[in-house]
């Protein structure tokens, strides 16, 4: 890649850092822009207008176009390297844990430690004190099925570390924060330090 | 594809059409197996061990392996055909509304048709009442960012359909039948009709 890469974060967040932790893999460079999200920084008319119409982050600039998603940003970057498995079967694999990272799992565990360790309890609304509950339990169905797959895998795809893993990995490090007791997964608990031992691995403060 | 294709799905759900409306543009066969999520056919044992853990069509059986994620299978179907950009960003791009699709327009758009049409607002509990307000502005939102991408463009990216149509079509052309009005999203109107008039098309109940 020759085009300059910026990336417009909010770096506490789970999605911006799976997109560093992927740069770092692949050993590129990444200029990043800081907005606070409780401030309301990605709502702004200029915001909505130049870098995403959804107001969220990340959104990585290539030169002067846009790639909002984060699972499609750190798609940008590692295509090519070995993070997308060769094999064809192993690259929908790929997609299909990514697709489960941003349905069934970031839904439920980001949410929940957004909301407990960055909102407040105090300040969420009544309808969001009801959904705890039930997003409680569904992230950890989401943990005890990566659990129940990484039992007698190193990695969640084929037999190497994989843009699968640095994405489920983002927010799975830190569900602690958001209450989830990650020691009841010992297979997960397993690939978080495979990851972390991983030597171009990068901690979500850096 | 040399290896024998099964869906495993229920006909009527948006993520199951997607997949056949790929391999129709592909030109592949696949073999269909279906299951009435309304008796729970989709969460038995046998289910969940053999087939997919998650208890969720559609799954794209490959030989003797199996894809979960309806976008995952659609990429497994068309990786290497037209359907996917050989433009670096372009196929960036085309994830980036694929993971769109299943975070701000699934959730909303087909939740809500799945309950008002399929499961009847009688049978519906209170607290999924109460969500079908949030995901109908949540709803409207996505389909409006569609509408206003599509403004002055024939296809989400670049310059021919891609596997983001696809999968944005299927539950986007039946969102009236969950009380979406989409004559107010002329873009998309005329989206789904270039989408629907491609030679390749095939019906949801095809």
């Amino acid at each position: 890649m020759t085009e300059k890469l910026v990336l417009h974060e909010y770096s506490s967040s789970g999605n911006c850092y799976k997109v560093r932790l992927t740069a770092a893999h692949v050993g590129v460079a990444i200029e990043r822009r800081e907005y606070d999200i409780l401030k309301g920084e990605t709502r702004t008319p200029e915001f909505l207008a130049n870098i995403n119409a959804n107001g969220r982050i990340p959104v990585l600039q290539v030169a002067d176009r846009f790639i909002p998603e984060s699972n499609a940003a750190c798609f940008y970057i590692a295509d090519g390297s070995p993070l997308v498995p060769a094999d064809r079967f192993d690259r929908a694999d790929m997609l299909r844990w990514m697709f489960f990272e941003q349905y069934n799992h970031e839904p439920n565990i980001a949410t929940i430690r957004f909301w407990l360790a960055f909102v407040g309890l105090e300040a969420l609304s009544g309808h969001q004190r009801e959904q705890i509950a039930i997003k409680r339990k569904a992230g950890n169905e989401a943990l005890k099925l990566m659990d129940e797959h990484l039992a007698d895998r190193e990695w969640l795809v084929g037999d190497a570390i994989s843009l699968a893993d640095i994405c489920l990995f983002a927010y799975t490090h830190v569900a602690d924060e958001g209450g989830f007791d990650l020691d009841l997964y010992p297979g997960v608990i397993g690939w978080l330090e495979r990851i972390m031992l991983h030597p171009k691995h990068v901690e979500m403060n850096a």
